[in-house]
């Protein structure tokens, strides 16, 4: 409590619990204590999980549900898709604000256990022991009520400048959008590493290029800069192509899939071709 | 030609005609250019073309394959796969220094017309107007003679630190990788763009994700950076993200496909999971 002019101010901090230990679950409790807020409980199923993230956060941690402290202000779980239930069925949340960060659970699977509860969900990929920049990462907001959503927007304002309320069901399409702008992109590199490492030929090569084909749509709109044999519909490379992967049928057949849908969107949209691989 | 402590030296700047004016061309020719080489001349086969990439490196341009000047060192072709026997049939190269620039041709196809031939093949994705760091870019080079050989490695690396002999059946391999990693993964992008536009979501929320996961291959094999539903094996988020794309069956089919092959392949391996999308 402090007084300026005469008036009285509270300082006080949202106290939040954690309910995963895994990789959303430490990116976000180390952002929130670095900005200040006191995160006083980390809950994992898996003792190991718990300590180690509650060590590294210096606050207490546990693997019983039962022994998740029921005196915090917010609630995160980033749990498996399949496992909140398991926990959220185990307590009485009474009214405390439940969030959840999954890109593909509704809203709804809250509804049940409490009349306070909203999404965060980080637009991102967390690799553990990695540090990622959050501080542009799309938060995706959502909540019954609006003062609810206050408190999740200043929750998410704390990390990131880039902050959004959307819907469950665009939170969908948006996870969808992610699996495959990042999953099976990801996909991609690691079948080309194959392919590489099979001929002895080192992955450093590619690294290059997809450095700069990512860098690129991050000021161009993807379906300008698409280049390649099938956009240019070279039937003769991508039949070369296609032989030389003989010995991976599986990504033959990803191969020719792929061609040929670049080839029958470009033949739709007539987009002049102004560009080489 | 000077003299120091009485020895001649001759200062001779090799002499370079580019067939083409596409984007590879383009790139060369600036990158020579700025290096010191003597870029005399630009041929390609539109007028427009050869005028626009002539005026911009100061150099003569023609549209006629026998104005081509004979009196130079090098000539680089950088043109359609298909078109390159056009105009190699048509002139007497003699014993010129002829270099190609494409990924997916043997040296073979230059055997024909001179007995000093090359490959120089930036691996890279180049769009016209857009500069790209060509500094670290690999360079892939091959030719019959190690004079030849000596030469295009002084070209190579007046542009990049980055510079490997390799055969043409090793080029073809890297090609296809480059296709899968750098054209296919472009489609992965504009495919996920085109649901968010379909669904009033800006493709700006995807960039912050897209480029983490090109960045992560940085430093990661992308094999052990793997994530999302299909590295969990969790079939729900599949199945809900299948259902979403109803409206795309090519979209939804490749989905199926991918996630299919991703499961298969981690399965095989084992490889535990840490991540989370």
């Amino acid at each position: 409590m402090f007084c300026i002019f005469g008036k009285v101010f509270y300082i006080y901090v949202l106290k939040i619990v954690l309910l995963g230990a895994g990789n959303v679950a430490t990116h976000l409790g180390q952002a929130w204590v670095e900005a200040g807020y006191d995160v006083a409980q980390v809950y994992s199923r898996t003792p190991e999980s718990a300590a180690y993230l509650g060590e590294k956060l210096h606050c207490h941690y546990t693997h019983l549900p039962q022994k998740v402290s029921l005196d915090a202000d917010v609630y995160v779980f980033s749990l498996k898709d399949n496992s909140y239930k398991d926990v959220l069925d185990k307590l009485n949340w009474k009214s405390k604000l439940l969030l959840h960060t999954s890109g593909s659970l509704d809203l709804d699977i809250l509804e049940a256990y409490s009349t306070h509860i909203g999404v965060i969900y980080p637009l991102q990929t967390f690799t553990k022991e990695k540090s990622v920049d959050l501080g542009h990462t799309p938060f995706l907001l959502e909540a019954k009520h609006d003062t609810d959503l206050k408190i999740i927007r200043q929750l998410a304002s704390a990390i990131s400048d880039n902050i959004l309320n959307i819907s469950s069901q665009q939170r969908a399409i948006l996870h969808v959008a992610a699996v495959i702008s990042c999953n099976f992109v990801n996909f991609m590199y690691s079948s080309a590493e194959k392919i590489l490492l099979d001929n002895n030929l080192n992955f450093n090569l590619l690294r290059p290029l997809i450095f700069e084909t990512a860098q690129k749509v991050m000021s161009e709109s993807p379906s300008l800069v698409q280049t390649g044999p099938a956009r240019r519909g070279d039937t003769t490379v991508i039949q070369n192509h296609l032989n030389l992967l003989q010995k991976y049928p599986e990504l033959q057949q990803l191969y020719e899939d792929l061609s040929q849908q670049i080839v029958v969107s470009f033949q739709q949209e007539n987009i002049p071709n102004n560009d080489k691989l």
